[in-house]
């Protein structure tokens, strides 16, 4: 098996100048257009909430007081995780390759969620620790882009080299740039990787400074007795890579990369490569729970502008989700307990975002439809 | 103009025997069997949070473990309120009818939500003070149910007298009945009418207990001088008529009844009727904002088993409806601030209705799809 090989080697430089042409959302006098037209549609002023904020963000992202959804697509991206070693996860390594072919065989959640809204799912193959059988009949094609047999453990080393980092984060964003460049103004990421919340939680202590406990959860159903095991083998990590502290305001992008290529995974860095891609297309990225918003916190240290691209689908049932988007100031639009990953969030959310482009589009306004205003 | 002919005069009997043949959902093997299959589907147990337990509540309801939606339908009562003459509206009481015309034009909120997601809506005008004209042409036609031309103004006499209270529930037992004898399994409930927040603050006090002003919002958009006056001129109403007091738990269903009749609306005494038979039926209740939840807290005391039938799809911007929610200890799906009725809560949760149904009748089971189960 040849690793790396399958995506080029991504030159600092080609990330740096994605990162410079992300543009700020930010344009008053185009966000007083949009509320004007907001507040011109039969009904009070406000009264459809969280909606309306929902088409103003759309709308300044896509220029237009019409926004719309063109080809929404979902990117999962699947990898293992060499942490797994360390007794961090309830459910076996091998779990990671079985849901990659549940995933393409039909019959995972984010599948069924994926048919029942017309998303286009995509499922790569970032670095999973198995042979998948290439003359399998799947109904979605697996893409085959491993950057490695699964991480490093990095309770012992870092998880990636900086090469095979990079590369990670290029994956991404040559995934991404299929879909944006065949038109899609809007995509979601989904994973899938056993193990993978123990990298989200190092990542989101280290660029938020939340403690690390609070950044710890059970994953996919850890017991106390596993739950306190974990958190121990994380915060030895911490002691083990001495010089990696949370970020402050003044720590370069370089500290942030390292950060990812200590304690990521593969598929972190590539959601990492994907969504600042978005964003530099100018389309919409959906951030899913827990080790989606880490893989956000990556990027949006690395562009900050990028947060006007991002909608927040779901506040996941992983303990650490929470904190973290009280520390983004964040408000995701579902709240279901999902604790799953996958991408599900970003899947369920889509018809809201329907819905907020289709007020936008289709309601009358106060003079269209002879409604009378306020006495 | 005719009123109360159009729809035959309901004998008490009736509602009671419907009340009477609504069964209780409780079944805990049955349970145990969703429980199961849910269990086995290839995703950590629980990971699917809020949607495994809609799922089960479907399942419970129509007592199969592939729960279904078969031809969701809409149904919106609209009606005027005599209380408006007291000044505790926003907006003008013409609104209703102009916004009757703007929903059966495809203009409204609801209306592009129901186009979006397939829902059938059928809009009922239970008692609106406008004489519609039957020629205009509708993208949606609008029946002709009127009760009378509005009710009477509550803080001066009862909104309704008996008989209308029970033409009105028996409108919403009839127009319920088109739909579920159609086969119809699940019926969200919205509603139309400039001053009816002031009938759903009495009705969510006098049936729960908590305080009058808690149970009394800003509406369509009151100033906090207008917020005053109305909570001022609901209070006096208290007064005005003496005995109507909160029920205790064993206040008798007329003492419901009568409440109902003295500060309800045509279109929820509508609602009220529509829920009952939804239920007694086995179909799913959709239950809206504040206005729908005073409704359903009206038919939830006239049959407790109904309850069992109730999703809550969204928790409103609108003061009075989280302490409501908090004493009915219902979560509802969505939490979007919205705080406009019409029924929009419960399109906008459709999808997810659809995403729970889609989890048991298309996600792999651990031993179909041969993924291993925790270590």
């Amino acid at each position: 098996m040849q690793y790396s090989g399958s995506s080029e080697p991504l030159a600092l430089a080609t990330l740096e100048a994605i990162i410079a042409s992300i543009h700020d959302t930010a344009d008053p006098a185009f966000e007083a257009a949009l509320q004007r037209k907001l507040d011109h549609l039969t009904k009070p002023i406000g009264a459809l909430g969280r909606l309306e904020a929902l088409a103003l963000q759309l709308g300044m992202i896509q220029k237009t007081l019409s926004p719309y959804l063109l080809k929404p697509a979902m990117l999962l991206f699947a990898a293992d995780h060499g942490i797994t070693a360390a007794g961090v996860s309830a459910y076996p390594k091998d779990v990671t390759w079985q849901m990659v072919e549940n995933i393409c065989s039909g019959g995972a959640a984010i599948s069924v969620f994926c048919a029942q809204h017309d998303l286009d799912l995509t499922v790569v193959d970032a670095g999973v620790d198995h042979e998948f059988d290439a003359k399998q009949r799947r109904s979605l094609p697996l893409l085959d882009r491993k950057i490695g047999p699964g991480t490093a453990d990095f309770s012992k080393q870092p998880a990636m080299t900086t090469e095979q980092c990079l590369a990670a984060i290029g994956l991404g964003i040559a995934e991404s740039q299929v879909h944006l460049q065949a038109g899609a103004n809007v995509l979601g990421f989904g994973e899938m990787g056993i193990g993978n919340t123990s990298s989200a939680s190092m990542l989101s202590h280290l660029f938020t400074g939340i403690d690390l406990e609070r950044c710890t959860g059970r994953g996919t159903g850890l017991s106390d007795i596993m739950m306190a095991h974990k958190h121990s083998v994380l915060k030895a990590c911490l002691e083990h890579h001495l010089g990696c502290r949370p970020l402050t305001d003044d720590s370069d992008p370089e500290a942030a990369l390292r950060l990812l290529q200590y304690f990521g995974g593969f598929e972190i860095a590539a959601m990492v490569g994907a969504m600042l891609t978005t964003a530099r297309h100018g389309a919409v990225i959906l951030v899913d729970g827990f080790i989606a918003t880490a893989a956000f916190l990556v990027a949006q240290r690395l562009a900050p502008a990028l947060r006007g691209y991002a909608v927040f689908c779901h506040s996941s049932n992983e303990q650490g989700h929470q904190p973290v988007l009280d520390w983004l100031k964040a408000r995701p639009l579902l709240s279901l307990d999902l604790r799953l990953g996958e991408g599900t969030g970003c899947a369920l959310a889509i018809p809201l975002l329907q819905s907020a482009c289709a007020i936008m589009s289709q309601m009358a306004s106060f003079d269209t439809a002879s409604v009378s205003g306020p006495a």
